[in-house]
Parts: structure tokens; C-alpha cells; sequence
């Protein structure tokens, strides 16, 4: 997995090089071969608007228009619709900084706008292993890249926000260092793009940032043509908990009718649990929520109740 | 975790001990203090209905009435609505067989009733550590009780099919030796049931059993007076992959704007995924994924659409 490699192509996060559409009419940046290897330096979702130095206000401030930059696209030579591109990543190098935020909800943002109506926002200050939140408590590391898609088959510029067959915003943060995904040729060339990076992200990112962190994304490019998908795939070895190995975990359960409703009675159980057990005020559990915590389906077939359970690692907090 | 511990009282499966409805109603077949440890014996979900030797058309044709029999229920002295009822599951042992299946599709149970007009079975041979499918994939053991819960408070008598607040059938499989579950307490004495034992069981139970298996669930009891829950929770420490630690996964994505349609769409793109990598038909995909395939959701929040996926651990199949 950890493979040595050479980087043939550079791609910094120069005007020229970024786009916030899916279009299948940009031109490419370069081409490359099956087997090479590019280096993109990767905005933050927010284009830069953000510092270290920046406040919740801030950030619900910030103009939606350039969301997401993304650095791209690259040609992939030989690459023709129906073919499945994978994309072995083999290396995420942070700058130092991120933040997790939520809007005010009146905006519509995230799992549970009506229950926040004003913003919240936190930097981190990423280190070598872990990021640092209030509290002393440490989300271990686990960078990859929220957007990573190729260009759809249908004409016209799209919308990064949501997720896409040809990938995208798919924010799988199981995409780390030493991953592969497959994702489904639709137009000649692939047309590659890469963004939005997360130092960190819970499996369901419900407030709707990770730990969002100007990156530089390494990856290896090839084209399979003897494979036919429609959606995103992937290989992985996780990390599938903070540590690595089975840890403690405090789970909370959303059982009702519907996964989403599930889903927001088990974040908001969770949130309750880390105001009460750990004294984070709401706001700061809902941003640890979409930094550490991870959203399992349990059960989807019991009708007329699913089970939907949010996971919180335990070793994230001081001892 | 591993505490020993001395069996208070021993509840078999016979008929007097067995209920299959949550009713407030029902007379305690012992009462037992805080502290107390009781061994239950549990009937598989389709009550003895099936045995080793049962094929799918016995499988599709069993009698639903008595789904689930539950042992119990207990009375935990000094619980009392609103207290929190604290279940630490000390050991489970089953009898060396168990089954997973999927009724015809026309029935409408399951994720993908539409897609498997005709039953499917397999009975499982259960060892110590794993448990034997086809083409000599091993599923490592995870056993825990689908089926735990407390009394409701509202009256009558209610079908144990669908989880509830307190409980009951919420399929979580982290629930093994060594988890505690938290319950919330709705009648005076808590009044609680388990079984529907499962020797493994996918986040998700897709095809709508896990591996079904007559089993003993031994736990611990504990009212709490301080805490306050209104649907389930627990700690656990896992396993949260087969093997316990990281290793690789192989993951399918669903991404549509349906939590429902996404997960249907990423236990579809796994079945196909087994089909053509695997060699498994459909239906043994389908089981495969009920017993070993874990649901995830990625993101739920970059509207339209969520991304769910499907994570297959690869150290099941045969080196």
C-alpha cells in the first residue's frame, strides 16, 4: 500500500487550475498515462476565505458561489466511456489548519438546521497524528478527499455539492492513504477532479463540514477496462476506528420510520450524551459529531422502525 | 469486561417461559435485584420452526405467529419509569448451527423484496470462532441477542418486529460480550425480554435475518437513577471488523437523494460485486450480505443526494 512512487505531474491550486463545476467541456490541465502519477494541491472548500484567525461569523458569512475549487481536470489517455477509472491515493499532506463549522439554520445546512439557528465554527490545529478541540480532546488524523469525481456524460456546468455517479462529493472517509476508488468512465479522457479535503470526518459529516483543510492530494491513475460499474467503488483498510483496533465506543440509537429521522434522533441523542457525559455545549458536540462520530445503519429491514446508531469513540478524550 | 461472574437464575425455553408480544400486562417469571446476573435460554426467531436439514421452500412456508419468541420477561427490582435499565451482556453460547434466508420476494420482506422473486436459505454450521458459507468463506462469529428490550408503557399487545424506544428489535450488532446496553425504563420493574439470537449479522441485516441461531445470552442488571435516555443506548467494544483491527474492505456506494434508495442501490452494486468477482449466485450474495456486510452512511447531508455504502471484509474469503 504504501508504495514508493514518483510524481509526474504537479498541479497547484493556481486560478488557472481550479473549477467549481462539473463540465465535461473544460479542458483538460494535462494527460497522463495508466500508471502515473499526479499531485494536486487542493483549496479548501471555501476558497480561502477562511483563516486561522477567523470567527463563527465568519464563516456564515462566506460566499457559496466558489464552492467547491476544485484542482482538475486531468486527462486520463485511453480512458473511454464505460471504463472504470481507479484512483490509488498514495499520499494526503495537510497545512497546518482546518475547520468545522455550521451554518445558521435558516440556510437549510446540515442534519439539524431547526435545531441551531445561530452559526458555530472552530479551527483546529492540525498536528503530525491528531487535530485539537476544546476540552484537551484529539481527533486522531484520517485525511482524504471529500470530492474526487470524473466528468458526467450530461452536457451542461453542475453543481459540486451533491454527490454524483461519476463520484464527487461522496465524502467516504474511508478514502484515506492507501485506498483505491473506482469510479465509472462517462466521457473520453475521464476528466479527473479533486477537492474539499478532510483532516477528519465522522461517517455522515452531519454538520456539514469535516475538518475542511487546504491539502495536497497524491494519486496514481489507471484505466480498467475489463470492469463495469455505475456507482463510486472502493478498496480500504480504513481506518475503521481512531486506534486502528477495536476500542470503546458509546453508541446512541435513532429508531423510527425513516433512516433520516433515524439518523437525526441518533445525532441528537449523541449530542445530548456529549453535553451531559463529556460538558460540550451543543454546538461543540455537533461539530464533533461531523468530525469523530460515525453513523452506522443497524437495521433497515424491520418495518416499520429502522435503527440508525451514532458511534463515539472513546479515546478521543483525555484520560 | 470479562468479569467473571455467577449465574443467579436460569431461565430455559419452555413454553411457560417464552412470550412473543410487548405487553406491560405480562407476569414476571422471576424478579431479580440490581447486580443479579440471569442466564437465558433463547429460541431461534421462527420458533423451532426449522431445523439443520430444512431447505428454502420449509424456509418460506414457516408460520409467522410465533416470530419472536422471547425469554422473559424479568422484573428488576426498584426500576421504575424514567430510571435507565443497564444490561451487560457477559456471555453468549449457541448449539452449533444457525440459518440465514430471504422469503420470496412477493411477501415484501427485506431491502430488496423486488429483486429476488423466490426464497433462498442456507443453514450454517457453527464452530468456535467462525461460521462455514459456500465456496469456503468463513464468517467469523459475532454473537449477540437482536432482540433485547423493555415494557412499553402504553398498553396492549405489541408486534416485537419493529424496535421501538425501549428497545426490542433493534439489530445491533455490536451488542456482544462485554457491551452494556442502555434501556429506557417505562414500567415500574423494567420488565425485560430477550432473543432472536443472531451468531452474526451485517449493519443492516438486508436480506431480513442475520444468522438466525438458538442460543443462551447471559447478562447483568443494573437500574441507574441518574440517567435519562429516550430511545436505546450502549458502549461497546466492538469487533468492528472481523478480524478486530484494520484490514481491508471492498465498498460499494449508493448515492441518490433517498437514505432508503441509497442503500438499496449499494447492496445492489455489492451483490453484483459478488456475482462477478466471487462467483456467489444472487441469493448467496444476498445472504452473504445480510451475515458480513456493514452499512454505512457517508454523508447525509450534501443535498440532494446522501451517500450510503456497503463495506465487505475480504478476510472472509479463502486465501
Amino acid at each position: 500500500m504504501s508504495s514508493t512512487f514518483t510524481v509526474d505531474q504537479e498541479l497547484t491550486a493556481a486560478e488557472e487550475n481550479i473549477h467549481n463545476k462539473w463540465d465535461n467541456r473544460l479542458e483538460p490541465l494535462v494527460t497522463v498515462d495508466s500508471g502515473e502519477v499526479v499531485r494536486f494541491e487542493c483549496r479548501d472548500a471555501l476558497d480561502r476565505q477562511l483563516t486561522p484567525e477567523s470567527t463563527a461569523e465568519d464563516f456564515a458569512n462566506a460566499n457559496f458561489d466558489p464552492v467547491h475549487p476544485l484542482t482538475g481536470p486531468v486527462e486520463i489517455a485511453g480512458a473511454e466511456p464505460g471504463d472504470v477509472l481507479a484512483v490509488e491515493f498514495l499520499d494526503f499532506e495537510h497545512k497546518g489548519w482546518g475547520y468545522t463549522g455550521y451554518f445558521p439554520g435558516g440556510m437549510g445546512f446540515g442534519l439539524l438546521p431547526e435545531d441551531f439557528d445561530k452559526p458555530g465554527f472552530h479551527v483546529w490545529d492540525l498536528g503530525d497524528e491528531v487535530a485539537h478541540f476544546v476540552k484537551d480532546i484529539e481527533v486522531p488524523l484520517g485525511m482524504f478527499a471529500g470530492v474526487s469525481g470524473v466528468a458526467p456524460a450530461e452536457g451542461g456546468a453542475h453543481n459540486t455539492l451533491p454527490p454524483r455517479d461519476t463520484g464527487g462529493n461522496i465524502d467516504i472517509k474511508h478514502l484515506t492513504k492507501g485506498s483505491t476508488l473506482y469510479l465509472p468512465v462517462e466521457v473520453e479522457g475521464a476528466l479527473f477532479s479533486t477537492g474539499d479535503c478532510h483532516a477528519a470526518q465522522g461517517d455522515g459529516e452531519v454538520c456539514v463540514t469535516g475538518i475542511e483543510a487546504p491539502m495536497f492530494v497524491t494519486a496514481r491513475f489507471d484505466v480498467l477496462k475489463g470492469k463495469s460499474i455505475s456507482q463510486p467503488e472502493f478498496e480500504t483498510t480504513g481506518p475503521f476506528t481512531p486506534t486502528g483496533a477495536d476500542e470503546p465506543m458509546y453508541g446512541t440509537s435513532g429508531v423510527a420510520d425513516d433512516l433520516m429521522v433515524a439518523t437525526k434522533k441518533a445525532i441528537r441523542h449523541m449530542i445530548s450524551h456529549l453535553q451531559v457525559e463529556h460538558g460540550l455545549t451543543a454546538g461543540e458536540a455537533y461539530i464533533l459529531c461531523s468530525a469523530a462520530v460515525d453513523l452506522k445503519i443497524n437495521e433497515v429491514v424491520d418495518a416499520p422502525n429502522w435503527t440508525v446508531s451514532a458511534y463515539l469513540p472513546e479515546s478521543i478524550f483525555p484520560e
